[in-house]
């Protein structure tokens, strides 16, 4: 069954020290990506708070908690637009400890919370890992699952989203520049396309941009439908992605007559990919 | 430890039925392949027999012992050569069964049959599936893992050969053109570059070329190194695919200061992938 939902993926430059900003960022994303129609929209990781922390004690200063000031406008936001929203979020939990966590908001109620469980470099020094695998939620345009920036090197994990029957993947991200993009698309492009491919699901990617501290970013964000088909990507600048992409087809795992993405799987096979 | 070695991949064009001239035309892309200096060598899936059977009984007619004239001819080729060479081959077993097998030979040794374990399409009429794992094997040139084009779907089993310690993936393939090819570049590559992006390990893949009763090949060869850099690849025509390639990268899965591709795996949240 085609269920076409119009997609945005924002590409922002958040500022890191600069809640009111990076608040006002999102917010004007957000409002621009449900006057376009967009009824899923997805903003980058640490979209509150930025990325290159001088230290842990400055993330702390800028983490927020779940009725924090950022997941309160995002839910008032959703509400007023009825659209469903998924951001990344510098998040402090109740007692004291720092996640890396993307929020999926359906309509102004918060649905979820995934605190990445696949922490990239410094952030090891600032985070705590999240201990639960990633959540499919149902929402109002589908299945949502969630992966965060580093954890989508871990086709695992991108799996078992799949398995428990997401739509599409939305992948709040932060990809700094490390070495020299690969050509002709950077490597987290691909393996959004592959993720796609290989899981028959749709993924929506929002990376950040903007010079921060000496860091530079991918801008890998893009928009993937079912069969791995980059319907729209952007490297340089801010930027909203928009795509009309059909949900539908990720319910229907069959490829042609006797194969099926899922049911082909052999997880006797596989068995290895357990130990530690 | 920088270990470059040449890498070829034959992209060839077998006719179904010409037993004899896809020997020789295997035959004249190992010869060529060891003049250029390549140290590993790998042919299509099914390079002895074609693709597009009428029927099974066609394919049993075409199938060969691992005694056959064709691994025979590879074993004198790669003693000759010093090489090691990934071919696909329409195997006939002991007990009559065919399967779509890949086999390493390293200097005139048969070091491993792979029978491949996720069968595409009208495969499923004609092989019966293998029931074990692809292997990691050790050869002259390191460790060489293996895995047949519709496997490549599957991220679990070709994490499986990172985790054996596969310092390449070897992929004989053969990739029907269902759809038009993505851009910019097939999936099949994306996906390759994918594979080793999050594995770090090196890919060699080797797609098939020509017209054969109604199809026509994708061409997705390509030799990728293990940050998932293409570095050469070729969509059209009969090619022969060649790369100076460091299969030592692969060894060290150290990514930066604080992260390893393969130590920040969290098996315990995989779990639901074993589920059948």
């Amino acid at each position: 069954m085609n269920r076409a939902v119009k997609v945005a993926c924002a590409q922002v430059a958040p500022i890191v020290g600069d809640a009111e900003g990076n608040r006002a960022r999102a917010r004007e994303a957000i409002h621009s990506a449900i006057a376009a129609g967009a009824r899923l929209i997805v903003l980058p990781e640490l979209c509150n708070s930025g990325y290159v922390f001088a230290d842990a004690e400055e993330a702390r200063g800028l983490a927020e908690p779940l009725d924090g000031p950022s997941v309160t406008e995002w839910r008032a936001l959703t509400r007023a637009g009825g659209v469903v929203l998924v951001a990344g979020l510098c998040e402090l939990a109740d007692d004291g400890t720092l996640f890396n966590s993307a929020v999926v908001i359906d309509g102004g109620e918060l649905l979820g919370v995934y605190r990445k469980t696949h922490l990239w470099d410094a952030e090891k020094l600032v985070f705590t890992p999240g201990a639960v695998s990633p959540p499919v939620i149902e929402t109002a345009i589908g299945r949502v699952g969630v992966a965060i920036c580093y954890d989508t090197c871990f086709p695992e994990l991108l799996r078992g989203l799949a398995l428990e029957g997401a739509d599409v993947i939305a992948v709040p991200t932060n990809s700094p520049i490390l070495t020299p993009p690969l050509e002709p698309l950077p490597i987290e492009l691909m393996m959004a396309s592959a993720t796609a491919h290989v899981n028959h699901v749709c993924v929506a990617q929002a990376d950040r941009t903007g010079h921060e501290r000496g860091v530079d970013w991918v801008g890998a964000s893009g928009i993937v439908d079912a069969v791995g088909r980059l319907l729209t990507a952007k490297a340089d600048g801010e930027t909203l992605l928009l795509a009309e992409v059909d949900l539908g087809a990720a319910r229907d795992k069959r490829l042609g007559e006797r194969n099926d993405a899922l049911a082909d799987r052999r997880p006797e096979l596989y068995e290895l990919n357990l130990r530690g």
